[in-house]
């Protein structure tokens, strides 16, 4: 036997714990091509808000599923020579102690010494989505000035260290002293607001004297029509999440658009699943800087599969301080 | 004496004719490097609301002064040689009949048998406009679905005509009958939708089996939210207008942009005067084919000074009926 994490009912706005359910289920056996791997750590994404709700992509899941996620885990019986017992992978094998997962969509981790949970952020779908939006599709140089947003979060502060090495000015909004501190001192940014203050609109305007050249913007709302208020001339726009809306039922209204044309901007919407095939290219630039300490990642660690509904609840009020993970085997 | 039309009261939404005040002055007497122009067709454009209220890329006209305006003038006199008296000249010299403006920013108009005025519409502003659009920025070609708006309009008519004859589905939004009917059957776009119906929202959605790929905005508004919520995947929109809100003293809020995200969407501010150095090769492509009748152009004329108040309210409320147009002398 093993546990498991079901989805108990949909939650209307703020998902709360007792929308899921611990249960307990037979553990699999891999067939011819599978694994059998004991979970070590699974990873919580803003993205499964929508997932829950059905709106994800056109997503959804069905109630009483177990719930979906990214996890590491450690081959306990392989049934494929392309993955030994004892090796790490990552797979989509969801809120769970143990998986039978196809070998064909696991992935090994082969990071050397830098952890293989790092698999799950900063050199992960978090680390490549930043990637692609910093460098691909703003193409971040010297001379920009990079606004970042949830940029303490798994994906914003990699955006924002990787624009930094590319020679930007970087500002950072975060909410609450501790993480802007964090972004500060920390990550080096180079100005950070905290999107809780009632100035947050004045003071993110102070924050760039100059406008900005480029936005990587993971919340919407406000916050999003606070930076198209600070456009420089062909600002590049880069569409990456709503939390902001990820816990409302309708879809509310976004920021007026006047100032896009105003400033010829750009806005790009990214979804990292597009970028998969660059993730050899994103890897051999992100693993060395990782190793050397050069890119790092703020982790917020809940213990034992139990924790997980209440760690997921905490990122869904922006609570978590950093990537949200549950260990769930030491 | 001559007679101009001043700015009277800042318009509150729409303008009214009594916002606007018939006066006479004096002639001027052009100085060196001036020309004297007897104006023949003024050009009634919708970014004119912006600047009437000031909020036209920050540009505004202070009470009381002649309105802003392209003319199509005659050269009553010349104090260079680079105009002849009797040539016709594209000149800013506002709601006037006769003007004195500086040579070095008058352009000729050579365009043969092709009537001059067409200097203020397909091969002019807005003609430029509607070309940066679909060539320039959406690149459109075969294959492609696009969608305009205000498709009856100067800017609109000819980004749908470019993008047919590029090989695109053309469909075109218009309020009312007549102009959807004469979008399909002089035009012969694809298809038309008329976002004056109730059903607009679904009946575009039937236009647009598979989506849109490239959306052409010249008004904002809940017809963007609309073609938002049909976009093909990797979809291109240039936002060129947002006549929706001209008429508002605040900034209404704008699109949700989730389905941006989710077509991973790219979305453009187009700022026309950005294009004055493709201007050449603009008219190098247009003008033959206005010659040749193979793009043409629906026009609104107004006679005499005094009808462009009332005239100018007609297109604040999309009554004008193609590109706005008084012609103050035969």
């Amino acid at each position: 036997m093993t546990r498991v994490v079901r989805l108990k009912r949909r939650p209307e706005g703020i998902p709360d714990p007792n929308d899921f359910e611990l249960s307990h289920e037979q553990s699999g056996v891999p067939g011819p091509g599978q694994l059998a791997l004991e979970v070590l750590w699974l990873s919580l994404d803003p993205y499964l808000r929508g997932v829950i709700s059905g709106r994800h992509l056109n997503h959804g899941i069905a109630l009483g599923s177990v719930l979906p996620g990214s996890v590491v885990g450690r081959v306990l019986a392989s049934r494929t020579s392309a993955f030994r017992a004892g090796e790490y992978v990552l797979a989509e094998a969801g809120w769970r102690e143990h998986a039978v997962v196809d070998a064909d969509r696991a992935q090994p981790i082969e990071f050397g010494e830098v952890p293989a949970r790092y698999a799950l952020s900063v050199l992960g779908m978090p680390g490549l989505t930043a990637w692609a939006g910093i460098t691909q599709i703003a193409k971040v140089g010297t001379g920009d000035v990079v606004l970042v947003s949830a940029a303490s979060g798994a994906v914003g502060s990699v955006a924002g260290q990787l624009a930094k090495r590319l020679g930007a000015r970087v500002v950072g909004i975060a909410g609450g002293a501790e993480k802007c501190r964090f972004l500060s001192e920390v990550l080096a940014f180079d100005a950070v607001v905290d999107y809780h203050m009632p100035s947050f609109e004045q003071v993110l305007a102070e924050a760039l004297p100059n406008g900005l050249s480029v936005y990587f913007d993971n919340v919407g709302g406000r916050v999003l029509q606070a930076a198209l208020n600070n456009l420089q001339l062909n600002a590049r726009i880069v569409l990456c999440g709503l939390i902001d809306q990820y816990n409302q039922s309708a879809r509310p209204p976004g920021p007026n658009l006047a100032p896009v044309i105003a400033a010829r901007a750009s806005m790009h919407g990214l979804v990292v699943y597009d970028w998969s095939a660059k993730r050899p290219a994103f890897l051999s630039e992100l693993l060395p800087l990782v190793r050397a300490g050069q890119v790092t990642i703020r982790e917020d660690i809940a213990y034992d599969l139990s924790a997980a509904p209440e760690h997921f609840c905490r990122l869904m009020q922006g609570q978590n301080f950093g990537k949200s993970l549950v260990q769930l085997r030491a």
